[in-house]
């Protein structure tokens, strides 16, 4: 973690894939068990892109006059909705149904350090929900770099740039209404908390989702 | 209200805008006092743009193993995001800024006639959700058809018509799920409720809004 203002994210799919902000890289474990259950790891990926329109429309419905925020996070939401209707329909061709899946405890454990009284919750959810971005982004940039199957690779390499766009997009909410030099620090903290989260005290290391444990 | 199998709402915006299902139409007063206020309407309708997407991803949430179900509604919220957008566009061309605005009794009042237990929350989470496009659909007919603005009118006749195609969508959804006799007894109970919701008795009749007191 530089702290710098380059492109916060690895724009190329070689491995190992860094990204900048976060504060460990996933762990080859990680990218072993997810690629020996693909179909899991889409509906979960599925699960994923619906609940990241959720938290977009989360915060647009809690900070409902701030214009500024809905301009960039409405379109955030369409384009979430938009993959999640590409994973569910590939799900489709190969006969697998979208069904519920247990969360990992990674999303609670990041929802947790989101400081309660304003403006820090706006601060934090801004970083958590962009933490959370970049991470998917280096995740599937794993996937469509080592992914066997030919569609899933091409499938995770389409959506992964997106992924690094939406870290941008919280990056600039944040740092439009807040101090740079605080806003890295947190980002730091968080940064963290969020490898704590996938380092499997807390979570199911059984679990094999798109954030479940495994950082190097 | 004929339950018949026939196209549900007016196509036309010709006056009155009779729109099956509806129990009541809106009445002339409603109309006068949109008119009267017709950026307070406009942020209203920004507001329920992004409320209606809100409805559609929390029932994929509450039934996230509907595959048939998430098909629909994320391309509809979709779509209500776009119009959000364009309203919001709209008004900051105006110099108008969105704020949030206390919500009228009729949301609540609806939300309050959804049974509790399933399968029957499920399907009056579909007729409401339905009844409110529908009504939507009805008022802004009527915007389009008497508002002296054109920039105006011609945003409501375009936006109306997607109203009419998601109350189909929430029939549609209904439909495939329940026997039709009890969805359409159910339906006609609903519209009353919704009716009485518009009357005043638990409503603020001064407040201005898309779905504020006002039925002939």
């Amino acid at each position: 973690m530089s702290g710098t203002t380059s492109l916060p994210l690895a724009a190329g799919v070689a491995a190992p894939v860094r990204v900048k902000w976060l504060a460990a890289p996933s762990s080859a474990a990680w990218l072993e068990q997810a690629l020996a259950h693909p179909e899991l790891l889409l509906i979960d990926h599925a699960h994923c892109e619906r609940k990241a329109a959720g938290v977009a429309l989360q915060l647009m419905f809690r900070y409902p006059s701030d214009g500024e925020l809905a301009a960039v996070l409405s379109p955030l939401a369409r384009e979430e909705l938009e993959h999640f209707e590409r994973v569910q329909a590939l799900l489709e061709r190969r006969g697998h149904a979208l069904r519920a899946l247990a969360a990992p405890a990674y999303g609670a454990a990041l929802a947790g350090q989101v400081r309660r009284g304003e403006p820090q919750r706006m601060l934090d959810s801004f970083l958590v929900a962009g933490l959370i971005e970049a991470r998917s982004h280096e995740r599937m940039a794993l996937l469509a770099a080592h992914c066997p199957d030919p569609e899933l690779a091409a499938l995770y390499g389409d959506l992964l740039a997106s992924e690094a766009r939406h870290f941008g997009v919280y990056w600039v909410l944040a740092e439009a209404r807040f101090a740079r030099e605080a806003t890295v620090a947190r980002l730091e903290q968080l940064a963290l908390a969020e490898v704590q989260a996938l380092t499997g005290v807390l979570a199911d290391p059984g679990l094999v989702r798109m954030h479940s444990v495994g950082v190097g």
